[in-house]
């Protein structure tokens, strides 16, 4: 089971989550929880980070942020205690989850969980800390913002266990935003893939790399609300959102009758930034100058577009990377001004990215003619695109997210017949 | 060099205690950090422990209240590294600081600082989170409240330093605290023992342990204000104070030609709690029936006092343990209500300890004729006493905490002949 932000924010609700907990061990399942920290926790942390170095270490950056989670696990076993459980918490150093070197968005390598699993076996719900693992150099590492979903995915692996259950501040996975589009819709299944492309381009119901690590491993992951009534008759038929195969979905549809859709969601990224570096000489070898270092530096490049070159042999190169990476960047750039060789950076974080996903798109055309033609009726201007086999991407001035999301979601025939409550 | 909670409360505190340190470093000192958690943290987390669960585990308290530390390390390793310094932050777990088990109030028994002595020797400013330890079980310890100070003298033993400058909110050791009486003066020596006893009874400056570690491996401690402007050309010329051993003490005396004080400091104590139990069996084993109990629970009782019996064969004893083990003292008491068979327990935490210390005690008769007069006359009643060789402490209303310390400051004589400012 894992918990996030929302769910443990202050006692009470920490004691809300203990109940939910308890009532799986009850019904004679052995519990593992992975735990967020507190909602703002990791915010207010960042913050006193860029506070201390702008350009910061991101080893010590670690240290300071893991902390959150450390003491929301701390908080739930002692929660779970007073309820008569046995709990324990399980830090990413005790377990240990080993991860690869990269600080602040470290990648698991793998979890000894031999004596966690011992003390599950004696009866004991084990609590961790999400977020964080232990480099090879014996130091603290987190696994990037959202991380605690990997934590959940990649425990529920290491368990073997039957279910991971993730239970969010929404019901399911939905169409698009509910708060943008009252008439969006709750997915009752997506697949490992969709939920991929939905959750790298904005969709905040899980971690990217917790899907793939879920697909990769086969974990069957359900998402699900914490805050539906534990005592509600109801809180057993209420499902989330299953995240299954393309093969069960097709046998899912089969079953069902459902209709297959051409588009299953529409999502929206406002955490990216743009970089334009203008008149960089037009030769070979020049892009490869710009963005290894970003690589060397673990800054993802998303979007890019060369523009045909104004002038003899110079283009102005156009990319987007995370916000937060931003300074880092472009620090990095003006660094290797001379051997790249570009006039100015120019950066741009009033921008917004929005994406259409679905596996549909793979056998039907068509799909992104729509989505340019609905933007451009509305006025909608397109900085950039970005295509995968089963999404299409467009970066658009951040003013318009919610106007792009909406009629977006209307060209694909996605409304619901009521507005949600 | 250490410092406390005031000082490392916020970005612009730390960048103040970082430059402090750099200061240091450019006068060719290696140089290891350890820090408290920002001031008000660690009674945010502790209070968070008890919301969860008033009888608390401390295993994992531990795991919560270390975090504030972490936080703060890691923080200063940011904000030197952006001064130019090179630093990195080493947890409790890492160095390692190994503890015995006893979680909330764990003792060091050795500390392993090989790999952080390399790296300082290899320029690299150690910054180490105070309070913390791990237990032989691999898990998370914690020394007590104001356990950073002891961190820092074991720290400074293990590492073999020259000196263990403690920076404060306040600049040194004071007759009384200043906020009581304005007449209160700066000591600018004070013996081992002396500061044992002081620290012992509420004198906020060191904590107890931190003392008594500091005699035994014969660290040289001084006591500093963070708050001096480091670029005054009188940061160097305006001292704290030095704690000493007796033998040093002695010195000093005669090649200052001081005059020798009876009483060197009055220290007040409010966090007590008095425990009353009452019509408890006047017979052999009835008191060891109740202290061996919260002894096992590592509480630890201060007072004692063992009224005479007014019923036959039945007696009340009363004493006093710190506030915060108040409710766990209580439950085992409850506990054990059959076997100790006593009537109730009544319990007060509006209690305050006030104490008179000196090493001058030791030659002279009187001391505490003269505290019980004083506070006879302002009609200050005396609910319990005990004494040591060089300190007496009397239980007394917390209401007249401040009276008290004012009457006694005075009738030792250790008003300044001005007030501070």
């Amino acid at each position: 089971m894992k918990f996030g932000g929302t769910s443990m924010a202050g006692s009470e609700r920490i004691r809300r989550v203990a109940g939910i907990v308890r009532r799986q061990q009850a019904a004679g399942h052995q519990v593992a929880v992975v735990v967020s920290a507190m909602a703002g926790e990791t915010d207010r942390l960042v913050n006193f980070c860029r506070e201390a170095n702008p350009l910061y270490d991101p080893a010590e950056y670690d240290v300071v942020v893991a902390s959150g989670e450390q003491v929301t696990a701390g908080l739930l076993a002692l929660t779970l205690q007073a309820m008569g459980c046995r709990a324990r918490s399980w830090l990413g150093w005790q377990i240990p989850i080993h991860t690869q070197e990269a600080h602040a968005k470290a990648r698991i390598s793998s979890i000894d969980a031999e004596a966690m699993i011992a003390a599950m076996d004696a009866g004991e719900v084990a609590v961790i800390p999400g977020f964080q693992g232990l480099s090879e150099q014996g130091r603290i590492t987190t696994l990037g913002r959202g991380g605690s979903d990997t934590s959940a995915v990649g425990v529920a692996a290491a368990l073997k266990a039957d279910r991971c259950d993730i239970y969010t501040d929404v019901d399911g996975v939905y169409t698009t935003d509910p708060r943008i589009v009252a008439r969006a819709r709750k997915l009752k299944y997506v697949t490992y893939e969709e939920m991929l492309e939905l959750a790298s381009v904005g969709a905040k119901v899980l971690q990217t790399r917790s899907v793939s690590l879920a697909m990769k491993e086969g974990v069957r992951v359900q998402v699900l609300s914490s805050f539906i009534d534990e005592e509600s008759p109801l809180a057993d038929t209420l499902p989330g959102t299953m995240i299954v195969s393309d093969d069960d979905m097709a046998k899912i549809v089969e079953e069902h009758e459902m209709e297959s859709q051409l588009v299953t969601g529409i999502a929206h990224d406002k955490n990216e930034a743009r970089i334009v570096l203008t008149r960089v000489p037009d030769r070979p070898g020049a892009v490869s100058g710009i963005f290894a270092p970003l690589a060397d530096a673990s800054i993802n490049v998303d979007m890019i577009i060369q523009n045909v070159g104004r002038d003899k042999g110079e283009t102005d190169v156009t990319f987007t990377v995370p916000q937060a990476d931003l300074a880092r960047a472009q620090a990095l750039l003006e660094d290797k001004r001379e051997t790249i060789g570009f006039n100015r950076v120019i950066t741009d974080s009033k921008v917004a990215k929005i994406s259409v996903v679905g596996v549909g798109m793979r056998s039907h055309a068509g799909v992104a003619s729509t989505m340019f033609k609905a933007l451009a009726e509305r006025g909608i201007n397109i900085q950039a695109i970005s295509t995968s086999e089963i999404k299409i991407s467009v970066l658009i001035d951040e003013d318009e997210t919610e106007l792009a999301v909406r009629v977006l979601h209307t060209a694909y025939g996605l409304d619901a017949d009521v507005p949600a409550e």
